[in-house]
């Protein structure tokens, strides 16, 4: 696409009214703008970079057999009292219609997915059912901070799994494992991304939850180096060596929770009653499990750990742009040799933003590591005298130069 | 996909729980679950029409320039009431946080994006501005009804025009208008929506509704048949005649309004102050549209008007899935052959379903009709032994044999 058409504006500094770094990179890039404390409207670079994220964790759910649905915001309460959260969940927002209905606001969905999936269920033959969806999700945070990655209002793919028994549910659970670990693979994160051993609650042992080394990050997890998985406080004082090895060597570190995975065995089919006849005909209850990722979080934590003094770094895949290219100055050839690249990227299907903007070089060069598309392009009188143009993959620091 | 993988259940009779005809269809086809009145999941099956529907609009969206974002839906307090609106909208959801703050839940967002493109803008240069987003919005409506066609959580698609003055707001506006009948068009939709004169409010002579007729519609309309246009009521006492021919020879119907498009003008840029510097350093106000679409009531409205016996006929662009492949018996050769059609759709890249369940061919044969591939394929023992398949499609009543 043509810069001048992007809705971007230069801002020179950071944003004063942020003191996260992921907002204050995302705010000066034009990827967001902040509405309010904790809630964040999304301008077409940041959608850009959301939607590529969420589509690798759609395509990676897709793969482990998960169907797509899309269930309401608007949670009525007694679904919620059945299970006792409407009290007890206490970053639930609630409202009440003029009719005197009352609803939480969507902060996660075992209330709606379980009646929901409870009506395809009678016989073992309708097992086992996996659906998910990739939603706006509500938190009344007593206080939103860290920019988006703990926001009132935020994106997040939440999975649910129903199973006919304990065994069945750890198939599967295994299989999520293996999806998150491909998601946090195509998005750059994996080096610094570890399994980690959370509470399991009353009813299971453990939950695992993906956690990425950061400074900013609110979790304190202990890393055992061998075995590349890691325990997070909460529980070292149960759980003192590694589940694994055994050892007790941990290396301590901050860490954003950018995932996590729970067996929730029969703790929401049971108040909902979701039950199905076996071989034998006999009545089981359905073995549930839950497998959420902020998406939105995520982005803000690619942020936080993958940028530079110029700017964020996106990994390749999600990046807003694969080409940018920015021709030097008003020279008519030098504008006709870029315009050239330009038809060339974008007759291949490539995402080529292309600055026909009346500005400065410097601030073309430093607005483009901001928008950080994974090539930039420059056309200068002086390359095109070498019959050349210049290649930078944003990551890299060297410049090469090849023929047009 | 493999049939027996679809979350879906069998349903022989409607929903006794819906009272609307698109409700009843919805959820006995497994597209829709109903959660509460005017609250509704969408099943695998929904979920994929639904954005079959969405991305026709994102489709012509693009082409009229505009550019998607995502804005929230927790809405500050304080811009409905900078507005007026936070006491004058009669169906916001209000809601509070523990830590008082107070928002609106999204049911129109002139008052996010207003200040939101404010900050994009302060020459003339800037302009115009398109944004738009697809999102999920609420509305407390006394009386939820109609199924999908007036809920309290539903899909929208809105568009947000900013331009320097009436002229250019003008001009935009004819492309809209242009975009949202090759929406309908693409619908299947065009031969009975009419663009309809509605009331324009303080500020503009007219607004622009896109409605269907359906006996279900809310709205009466007064169609002028020699110009395709029709009246809304609510304006005819002082728009009497045709505004584009001037005849008064009306025919009245009932419809459903599935679009409507509104010159704001300057509306909401006063309150918000958005202004620019013309090519004279004069400031000036910027002149706002907005241009709606449900995308949801536009899914049921298709429902409501083109249905038969057996259940829904979905337009070709739209459909669940384009081939529904259905072996007759558990005859090995007929499943063979089924099967090798199946692989050669799946590698041409068509959405396609295979009825692999142990049901009988009649229960087979009526849930394709309620799922609506745009064309079903039967293989039995009886036409492969002259080497052909039945094909058929969902709105036409004869079958075809053609060869294997």
């Amino acid at each position: 696409m043509l810069q001048s058409k992007l809705i971007y504006k230069i801002k020179k500094e950071f944003s004063k009214d942020e003191d996260s770094l992921n907002a204050r990179l995302l705010v000066q890039g034009s990827y967001i703008k902040k509405e309010a404390s904790g809630i964040y409207t999304f301008l077409p670079l940041g959608l850009k970079v959301l939607s590529n994220i969420e589509n690798i964790i759609r395509e990676e759910m897709n793969k482990i057999d998960a169907s797509e649905i899309l269930m309401p915001a608007l949670i009525p309460k007694e679904n919620l009292v059945k299970t006792g959260r409407w009290d007890t969940f206490d970053v639930l927002f609630k409202l009440k219609s003029q009719t005197n209905n009352e609803y939480g606001l969507g902060a996660t969905h075992e209330e709606i997915v379980t009646p929901l999936i409870s009506d395809f269920i009678s016989s073992y033959k309708n097992l086992p059912i996996f659906v998910y969806q990739i939603q706006t999700k509500f938190r009344d945070e007593k206080r939103a901070k860290s920019g988006i990655l703990r926001g009132r209002e935020f994106r997040m793919k939440d999975l649910y799994s129903f199973s006919k028994n304990e065994d069945d549910l750890n198939v599967y659970y295994e299989n999520a494992l293996s999806a998150y670990k491909k998601i946090y693979e195509r998005l750059n994160l994996s080096d610094i991304t570890y399994l980690t051993y959370a509470s399991g609650g009353t009813f299971s042992k453990y939950s695992h939850e993906f956690q990425t080394l950061s400074e900013v990050g609110e979790d304190d997890i202990y890393i055992c180096d061998k075995c590349n998985v890691a325990i997070n406080e909460e529980i070292i004082e149960e759980q003192k060596v590694c589940p694994i090895c055994g050892a007790s060597d941990f290396r301590k570190e901050k860490a954003i929770e950018v995932g996590n995975i729970f067996k929730l065995k029969t703790k929401f089919s049971e108040p909902f009653s979701v039950k199905y006849l076996d071989e034998k005909n006999k009545e089981n209850l359905v073995y549930m499990g839950c497998y959420g990722i902020g998406s939105s979080r995520v982005m803000g934590t690619i942020v936080e750990v993958s940028h530079d003094d110029s700017g964020i770094i996106w990994p390749e895949e999600i990046a807003p742009f694969k080409y940018h290219i920015i021709p030097v100055g008003n020279d008519e050839e030098v504008l006709e040799e870029a315009n050239k690249l330009y038809k060339t990227y974008l007759e291949k299907g490539d995402e080529v933003l292309f600055d026909d903007r009346d500005e400065s070089t410097g601030t073309k060069l430093k607005d483009a590591d901001l928008i950080s598309a994974t090539y930039r392009i420059v056309v200068s009188k002086k390359t095109i005298e070498q019959g050349k143009f210049e290649l930078k993959k944003r990551s890299d620091k060297e410049i090469q130069l090849l023929s047009l």
